[in-house]
């Protein structure tokens, strides 16, 4: 593969070339400036061949599944004759870079398939940061044609408002009996959710499975209603046994001719667009005065008074930008 | 209270007026730029009298007995005549704003006292934006006298890393069992920890206990050594029946005594503020963006090129900046 330039790479991908997909995305990763150029010029040239995908979030806590649920999803998809991405996004790995992700054993029988392509997200950086090169990510899967992008949140917590921004159904694992550990993390997750997947009901008794489903089900009465207009769902089955896998994909259909007939898909796609701008923006500040010469000759001084307890790190930071930028 | 600068304030905070710091940080964490002046004005005075107390970052996933340990951490403090200040950071509810904050039956016994302050840490907004907040309300209640000052973060993920930014001590709460369950998120989370208080020790057999501490010990040895040159303790007891809550003080009085010789506390405090440059920069620079007059003109035409793929939201945030800011 000898590709060169942007356009060259964005016809191998629509062609379906995994490896320059696979280094687009790298390329798109990368902290290295002319890296950074290269991806954007693609993603702009692959802009027309966007859009088409059904973007899902797929959450829950450690434990409840998710790589065995992913994996059967997957699976099921694929015999339906669907291309599937799945991209893992680990925002936690900031520390421990990749300790998760390295795990080659995680979804054995979906990476063998010749219509699929799994693919941990980066980390480093900023939050916005991992949000953007997820979002470039899933663009990139869009135009070289994939029909679903699965978006794995490894871990709970802050990841989950990440993938939500930037996808279109937000679908949360649970495993039956452990509501009450859960509490604290279930209410805003709940909001966020379109479909809760009670899963592994294959290793709990009926009465068990019946009773959290019920719990489920009384607190999403309490929830308030979602934008897209869609009725929150739960379903349970297991993604090991392979039960219930398909009442989720129907689900998923159901929820998209919805919002594609209201309007709200158009809408919310415009605006996972805009809330990436101000990842970039952030991203271009820092960059910016990292390479200012002249807040570089400054820098040290203000270290010195904000070691000193002469200023706050907000005056500090507004030095910075009157330093640097001049509004017109 | 009839204060109306910020000198005002300052001198009521330094002499221990609650409603005044109260006061404060509602000041600091709102949204209003006038607010925000006064708030940022007020730190800027009182930052000769910070830097003195002890910032303890203490999490664990929900059901490992955040609340019931705070409690009765604080109250042993205060029986040794520390004063305790408690913020609590909730990233998640961005969404359901204050659910888990609300419930006021948490720290019942705490809150009553005198020589302590129980405060949750505003949400909303941008992350960077939470820990700007948080480190704000720490400063304040520093300046206030507090010796102790306990950040808890509710919910697990994101915001562990979010406090670890802003404080010393990095305690974690784990339940015996569970360990299994939360094989994703352990890793990160021990090697941010200082100690791992294995709590509720009460509850489960002793076997069980002796179990999931040797488990953590072997963990401990595969994590690289800390930045500080203190070597991760393993602590157990309960919150519920107050024990081994002197140990965990007594641990945390030699780390201190550690960090003080060695010179690390100086360069944490220093790094401490230099993380919130950030935070503070990518909030101004929003701020001028939303009221720049020439980027609002052409804003709807921009978004509109975006809507029908013209252009990536990359290639708007660039168009922004360089309509914007010009280098100096």
């Amino acid at each position: 593969m000898n590709l060169s330039t942007p356009t060259d790479y964005a016809e191998e991908i629509i062609s379906g070339n995994r490896a320059a997909l696979s280094r687009a995305i790298t390329f798109a990763e990368s902290k290295k400036p002319e890296h950074q150029e290269f991806a954007q010029k693609l993603i702009h040239d692959l802009l027309p061949h966007t859009g088409k995908s059904k973007r899902i979030a797929i959450t829950g806590v450690p434990g409840a599944g998710k790589s065995t649920f992913i994996e059967a999803f997957g699976l099921f998809l694929i015999h339906n004759s669907y291309k599937v991405a799945v991209l893992a996004v680990d925002p936690s790995s900031k520390i421990s870079r990749g300790s998760i992700l390295g795990d080659k054993t995680r979804m054995e029988e979906l990476s063998k398939e010749e219509l699929a392509f799994i693919r941990p997200s980066a980390t480093g950086g900023s939050l916005g940061g991992i949000t953007a090169r997820t979002f470039e990510a899933l663009l990139l899967c869009e135009a070289a044609g994939f029909d679903v992008i699965l978006v794995e949140t490894v871990g709970v917590g802050q990841s989950e408002t990440l993938v939500k921004d930037i996808t279109d159904f937000f679908l949360y694992l649970q495993v039956a009996g452990t509501g009450d550990d859960l509490q604290g993390i279930k209410r805003g997750i709940m909001e966020m959710a379109d479909l809760i997947f009670l899963n592994k009901v294959d290793l709990f008794d009926a009465q068990m499975i019946q009773d959290s489903k019920m719990d489920l089900h009384r607190a999403l009465q309490f929830l308030p209603k979602t934008d897209s207009g869609w009725k929150r769902k739960i379903l349970k089955g297991s993604g090991y046994s392979n039960l219930g896998i398909d009442e989720v994909w129907q689900e998923i259909t159901n929820y998209f001719e919805l919002i594609e007939n209201n309007g709200f898909l158009s809408e919310l796609r415009q605006k996972q667009k805009l809330s990436r701008i101000n990842d970039y923006l952030e991203e271009m500040l820092l960059q910016k005065i990292r390479t200012s010469i002249s807040i570089q000759e400054e820098r040290l001084k203000w270290e010195k008074q904000l070691h000193n307890n002469e200023i706050t790190p907000y005056e500090l930071a507004e030095k910075m930008l009157e330093k640097y930028f001049h509004s017109t």
